[in-house]
């Protein structure tokens, strides 16, 4: 299997090289960059230390058709939607971070992302890989849309409520805590160490272009949902997403039903772990590692449900999940790659 | 005017010692602690140096109410209400960092902080600090028990929407991220560095005992107000809250009225800043100030209102907010000794 | 007294605006920027809210001459070189944060710089503010250079050793570790939070510009030294630097003559503070203020003295140290406007 | 191959677990605790999930010679000096990371941890585990005491200077960095989140157990060594170890000679990465991984030689030697289980 990552100077992008290098089923990578041709990854990224391939390559699509049945794009908007398309049609298999393929209607990506994208044709052929409840189609992409790292988490957490129709559809209320390394790697005055250290900042209110794709989704499973309020906060840490979910119940339930359901709604996802009633997960009991971790709770008195679910933004908010819906792709056992645990502490 | 802190040894205290040592107004001031008296305060807190009136003192309450027209508790549960009633009943100024007297009903406090507390007759006679809105009651008030540290964000940032009916009553929900330091000082698992860094958690869902004290207020201001849904998150920073609040508008609103709303709620008040529309406080822009800064949005798609708003847990949250309410108590300039601006960054 | 502030939009600036808001004899403070005049200063930092003067103002030196007796210069490199003469000229008094009046010699300026600075007849008017060794210059002071970060910390830590020549010259080894606000407000992949935060890097290895700075004051104080050692390191914290020095004693010590030496070396000097035998302070316990706090020991098994020095960078490492060299240029109470202890924790 | 881990419910503990799981010649591992027998650690430590033999056991000495081959140690000091002996005995292999077997002289030990350690017959009989310079001996060891974090570091970034003879013997200061979570899982002041977090901190300042350690491993390179000059510094931060090395070299060098020196002292250390010319590690880029990454300089001014070594303190420092030793204790390759990279960022 020779595998090309185009974007490996960023954050995502050298996090798909740390699981690629230990995949069992991956022979070979090759780097690209727009930027950064000719150089060495430890170059940029001391950490990768002497690795094969480190040489960053330069953006060629015929040749990297020639080579490379899998091409993944971990890199910011704009990219993959101008350059995925040749290789698809070359019969490559894209797997793509970015949010270029994830909106299905082309005017929504617009008005949230300023700006446009791919072409109707690869939009609609696109799969959107929430690997959990996606499976199928994930089996036979050939384009492949990654989710992002707020939606990873906020989806695996409400997916067991709306999918059963507990909840007011009107009443989702989603309160996001990120880690800044969602941010990627180019420096600015919002990622400035010395702005994000000892502060929390509300940030995108009611504007993050992340809406739109949980909505989308939300409506596939429910067709009554029609918006939510989805806020987003920076907090002084690296990684981590913690998606803090608020609705209303339709009707009273317990804390064993609620327990039930997610455990019977996730029983054969290997990466996603339900707490025991009372008990909810920190973010950094998934640190570095691909799963997502979910508490639930029902408070009798207002009537709502709070359901906290935690990802490593980097591993199943971006890299991590990548190499999941490429197992699936492949016909590979789905935790190829992706076997060990978080650090902690 | 002679003044005592008991519990000079705990966050809140030393906080309380910053701000008196400062405050033109204040003559003198004793520190006491049950557990280290005869210890030098800086044998504690190394950052304090050598001062007038560090060495702790025994509590002796007969001697205390000869000796002070002021006490500070800034205690751990249990210890005010066991020692101010007779502070009070010998005439002694009492104001109450802790949570013994917030709550005006007995039963609820057992109910939510699962222990006893000061008899109803000290309980009715208390008057609750959050100055912004109760300033002719604490002008006269002899036992004032200043709001705990959550209460104060979340009530400064709903009052305006509360107060005007404007938002439907059962629909708030406020998601709070807080700083460690609220924790206290006193070490446990739970405090540890290594496990707070680099991490986000979520505690006490559903239970924690300022659900009580922010619906008693707010059912003072709006009778119609039954429960809150209220979560509280330990973020890895020292200081700092921010409650972001969430409520749907009866009607629909523009940010214009909204934002000028706020501004004239808050245009008597010096430590009430509102940001601009679209614009929105982050916690450090209030670090080691007695600011709450406030910004506010309106949300067409889903009719909802979100207020962010930011404290200094240890100033507004309890020392400053003490200091103030002590201001106001003896007639003097509110601002007195807490003119100082943020620290930033 | 009218005061100019040029660089308000750098930490350096903004943490003079909040001296200046405060002391008793400033009646008036102007506010300068190259990049933003025209911009009230809260755009850019919020958190100073609503305050007189906060326009930023176009820099003009005639006009400047006119209206302001102090021009305080918190600027990168070349700024003041270019600037402050012709102000000089006309009589005003320079403060000058930077550090282009900080060495005598411009050859070794360019050396350590890499570029060029002041002509001779300036750098020799220059007087060099560590204030608590050289104030009876500083009173006559018309362009004061305010010394560098390090500088401060390390030549308090190590003047009553070298002064009363107790150390070998040639033994000086001084290991630096510093917060991130150093590096100033201008985002770069080195201050970059992710890159930061749970890291610790070495920089400038043998080649950091305060390394001659250093030199230069320890050659007045003993002829004999030649050079230093000197690391630094950038720790993920935002204020705060330790220096940690260490030196071979000539002939045997005893910890409690170190600690003598120290207490009688600065038994007037306000804002130093020594630690006692065994004790050493941490950055932490100079937050915010402008002390410099100092423990000692001593090795007999090594024969080596090490020396702990603490300062708040942007405090005495930075604008609280030109606070009190404003002070003792006008003959005011040292401590006027820095009077405020340490935010702890 | 069955294993027993005693003290999973520490740092080091749970770090041995998350290899263990992965490595390829491990069948099982059974988990032992003094304090919270009949405890799933999933209870304790959450984020490592559901997996098999995590029920903590009472510790049985008979039983588990029966049943185990190897025993880790990952206990408080006292423990493993009073139970290895009876399973050494026994024939069982023991991998010790408490300090308790690391010091030959047991007055040494006594001397710098104020407590008794075991038998001189024990003391004799133990390896020590600095796998890069020691291989041979640990081939044949039963009982294998696992060095310290500081020695670790420390001493791999001295072996070639001091055995090759190129520094003064009695010039070598080390000025070491770590995370917190050096200090384990118990809760104390000391490592208290608000006490530490924006600090930096000087700890056991010319007393700290690790200088015999490092020592005793420097005097069998070059008996002329007799003591050192060796400081710990506590950063907020929770993994990593930064020791910045000072020596005074014999004659003038170039940083060719030098870096050639440690490139091939090291070529086939796979766990040893030596940094170009002019780069230096950072902690985070060993993170997570057995890597220990040294960066060189020579200073003309000073005739200084500056190592800087960096390793993971759970790793490198504790869990991740004691499996490299494991591994050449079994003949199996030295990096079984250890193939992982650091996590960035």
């Amino acid at each position: 299997m020779n595998i090309a990552v185009i974007g490996a100077t960023g954050y995502g992008g050298v996090e798909l090289v740390r699981f690629l290098q230990h995949h069992p089923h991956v022979r070979s990578c090759s780097l690209y960059s727009s930027s950064q041709d000719g150089i060495d990854l430890s170059e940029s990224f001391p950490h990768v230390g002497e690795i094969e391939g480190a040489i960053l390559r330069k953006i060629d699509v015929e040749q990297m058709a020639n080579e490379h049945e899998i091409v993944f794009f971990a890199t910011p908007p704009g990219v993959s939607s101008s350059l995925a398309p040749a290789l698809v049609d070359k019969g490559v298999k894209v797997i793509d971070l970015s949010g270029d393929f994830r909106l299905k209607d082309r005017s929504v990506y617009e008005t949230w992302y300023k700006r446009q994208t791919a072409s109707d044709h690869y939009l609609q052929q696109a799969v959107y890989g929430l690997t959990e409840w996606n499976k199928e189609k994930i089996e036979n992409a050939q384009l492949l849309s990654n989710p992002g790292c707020y939606p990873t988490a906020t989806l695996l957490g409400l997916a067991p409520l709306v999918k059963e129709g507990l909840i007011e559809e009107d009443s989702i209320i989603v309160d996001a805590k990120s880690g800044v390394s969602g941010a990627g790697r180019k420096a600015s005055l919002n990622t400035h160490f010395s702005e994000i250290n000892e502060n929390v900042k509300i940030y995108k209110v009611n504007s993050h272009q992340h809406i739109p794709e949980i909505e989308q989704m939300l409506k596939t499973w429910n067709e009554r949902i029609q918006s939510i309020t989805f806020s987003t906060h920076l907090i002084p840490m690296t990684r981590g997403i913690m998606a803090t979910i608020y609705a209303k119940a339709k009707k009273e339930l317990t804390i064993e039903t609620l327990h039930d359901l997610y455990k019977t709604s996730y029983k054969d996802s290997r990466f996603v772990r339900i707490r025991k009633p009372g008990q909810f997960p920190a973010t950094k009991e998934v640190y570095g590692s691909n799963y997502c971790d979910i508490g639930v709770a029902y408070d009798e008195r207002t009537g709502r449900v709070t359901v906290v679910s935690v990802i490593d933004n980097l591993v199943k908010g971006a890299a991590g999940q990548a190499i999941q819906n490429l197992n699936v792709m492949m016909g590979w056992e789905e935790e190829s790659g992706l076997t060990l645990g978080p650090i902690y502490p």
